[in-house]
């Protein structure tokens, strides 16, 4: 039997480990025999050392087979997914699942929650009166099966190994580390079932990956894993240097999800959203033109029935805020910046977000933003609008916004938000 | 208040901690508010970034307060101790301490015990019928004050933050970094409340520093922070490629230390006493020949009131083992090398060494080495004799030594056992 500090001293030093090792480790660790400190540390020298590709996919391997694997195949559609790595004002799940399911896909999205200054899935979801995130795998597929789609949360039984892993990471300054996101992204993605996956990576200043680099180099790690383990997978790289549309909360951004699944919403939302649906389409082969979708209500129906499926009321009125500020232009010309991880961080403050796992979050709370880089605007003219039910949350929130908005004398070059694709 | 993640982060990232972070996590530490896996996440970025001198200072400073320091001003002669990074066969305190003594200093030794394939220096007195390591501070200090010496483990309240982080050290991989080594050991020595100290930093395959250029790095750092300190400290390199004497155990190595008292003893072991006796006797400013103490009985005398006043009966029978084997010369001609490392593994494997903190040593078990590199052997003569008191120890033991004993057709260069002195 190995002992784990020869291991950890093995990594330190960088040795490789094999894969007889690694799937002791990670067994022993979620079953408690190695301690958090042992972990740690080793969570440390990878940070350090890195994983060599043949680590990497021992380490995933034994993420995945610490728990169950959904086996989806009651479902006759083609099953395929999506990944964010997390941004700002990224609604896109709500609006792509139903989406993708009208054209003719089933999209199983296990998703998360919020932490920090990027939203969760689930969290904005939660908003809608009734809706619940917490389903069994029988109901998981029962819902995927009846509507095409459905967005829940991933159950105790999905790669255990990662949700202990990510707690600790958290903790230990651990999380930074391109082997360690990718197997931990990846393990609950093949372990889910899908056929097919797209990962959108998102790259600037709200983003994990403030490098365009870093993002390429994580979006090919998962690329690869996905395609070792029968998922086929491909990644769009998106910007995120300033929210995605103009909504940023809970509530606010199923608000801006609806309108656009009503053929409206943010053009740079709305282009991400068709992007990533085609690439999911094209994956599991399937011709169909989902602007179409988008604008004949067909995304429209999925969504109202995925929320019904599971138990919520898509006509109920959603939680609104009880008190709001303006944050006006500080000069006259053009809105050169907006920055996202700023926006994120007020959002955040403002009650949208929380601070540790166990804290709840307000459903009204957020940001909207009434301009949008590239827009000329006025001295004194409104560009944020700040949400919230406690007073306190507003300085806070504009102490977080210091600095985030930039006025010039010219249009900005505004990048378009598809930035690369990487994959098959 | 600083969060503790935020700082394993800044050090992750190369950032220099201050004086008021550090100080706050080794008390948040010690009180049990920062976990263990958080301060060994900690640990292992502290053994790929290194500590800078500034926070070396503060880590040290930290620990030492984390507890109580001694006060030995009621003792009258100049205090002055002695400290060694661990090797094989080294039992050089048990006749320094009364030595310096005898030439009228105050030698006040906290020391250890072995882990591993290095000896501990309690574990060596505690062969000796009655003798007792644990002493209150009050006794401590009564047995130096009559005496001259005394040799004990150090009590609960002396930086305790240093017992715990070397227990975790130990199980994470991160014990062999040079500024945790140095602040571990400089912490006690300087809360001891010595006015000077001398470090043994032993070099070779016995050593915990097998490169002389490490070596000299942990000597040299290790020496500033006790003259930060107030503590007068400077550093002699020796040899650990072979073990010092020829007695490595714990009875057999107080018998050697007895012979080397009665005026007697093997040429290195005496060689290296007289040189950190030497070394000691400088920094306290007494012109007395150490030489002429050891062989006049001045010192035995000491080490015999030491021994009574720690409980022990310096003239009961000491403990010897039940069985014994023998090691034969592989080939006739010049022994070159006897490797401390195998040496000291077949010890320990004999039972002299404990594996684990809680395990007891055996008293009796051991290697005699009958030859020393630079002598002339032939082919079938004796080389070494292992004790031990159970017989699967042996084969296990002679596994341990293979390779170790290398015979050569010329005599070896055997260069001298002080490689260099560092400090004041």
């Amino acid at each position: 039997m190995p002992d784990a500090v020869d291991l950890i001293r093995a990594k330190r030093d960088g040795r490789e480990l094999s894969a007889a090792e690694i799937s002791w480790l990670i067994g022993s660790y979620t079953a408690g025999a190695v301690p958090d400190e042992q972990m740690s540390a080793l969570l440390m020298a990878i940070y350090f050392r890195g994983l060599g590709a043949a680590e990497l996919r021992s380490w995933t391997a034994a993420m995945i087979s610490s728990g169950d694997r959904l086996d989806l195949s009651a479902v006759q559609a083609p099953t395929v997914d999506k990944h964010s790595t997390g941004g700002v004002g990224d609604k896109v799940s709500l609006i792509l699942a139903p989406l993708v399911a009208s054209c003719g896909a089933a999209v199983p999205q296990l998703s998360g929650r919020g932490l920090g200054h990027t939203g969760g899935t689930l969290d904005k979801l939660e908003s809608i009166p009734g809706w619940r995130a917490q389903l069994t795998a029988a109901e998981m597929i029962e819902v995927l099966a009846a509507t095409g789609c459905v967005i829940c949360a991933a159950g105790p039984g999905l790669a255990p190994a990662d949700r202990r892993l990510y707690a600790l990471r958290d903790v230990t300054g651990t999380v930074e580390s391109i082997p360690l996101i990718a197997s931990s992204i990846m393990s609950k993605k093949i372990a889910e079932g899908t056929s097919a996956l797209v990962l959108d990576v998102k790259v600037g200043s709200g983003a994990f990956m403030r490098d365009i680099s870093d993002a390429r180099q994580l979006a090919q790690t998962m690329a690869a894993l996905g395609d070792e383990n029968g998922v086929r997978t491909t990644a769009l790289l998106t910007r995120m240097d300033t929210p995605l549309g103009r909504a940023v909360g809970n509530a606010v951004e199923v608000e801006e999800a609806i309108a656009t699944l009503r053929g409206g919403g943010p053009a740079d939302l709305v282009e991400v959203t068709l992007a990533l649906a085609a690439e999911m389409l094209r994956l599991v082969g399937i011709a169909a033109d989902p602007a179409a979708a988008l604008s004949d209500g067909r995304a429209l129906a999925s969504y109202r029935r995925m929320i019904i499926g599971q138990g919520g009321d898509p006509d109920a009125p959603l939680p609104a805020a009880t008190q709001a500020e303006i944050v006006t232009a500080p000069a006259s010309g053009w809105l050169c910046t907006l920055d996202a991880r700023a926006v994120g961080v007020a959002a955040w403050r403002l009650g949208a977000g929380r601070a540790r796992k166990e804290d709840p979050v307000r459903a009204g709370a957020g940001v909207v933003c009434l301009a949008k880089p590239g827009e000329q605007v006025e001295l004194g003219q409104p560009v944020l609008e700040l949400r919230s039910d406690e007073r306190p949350g507003f300085a806070r929130a504009r102490e977080a916004l210091s600095g985030a908005i930039e006025i010039g004398p010219e249009p900005p070059e505004v990048s378009p938000p598809v930035l690369e694709r990487i994959g098959l």
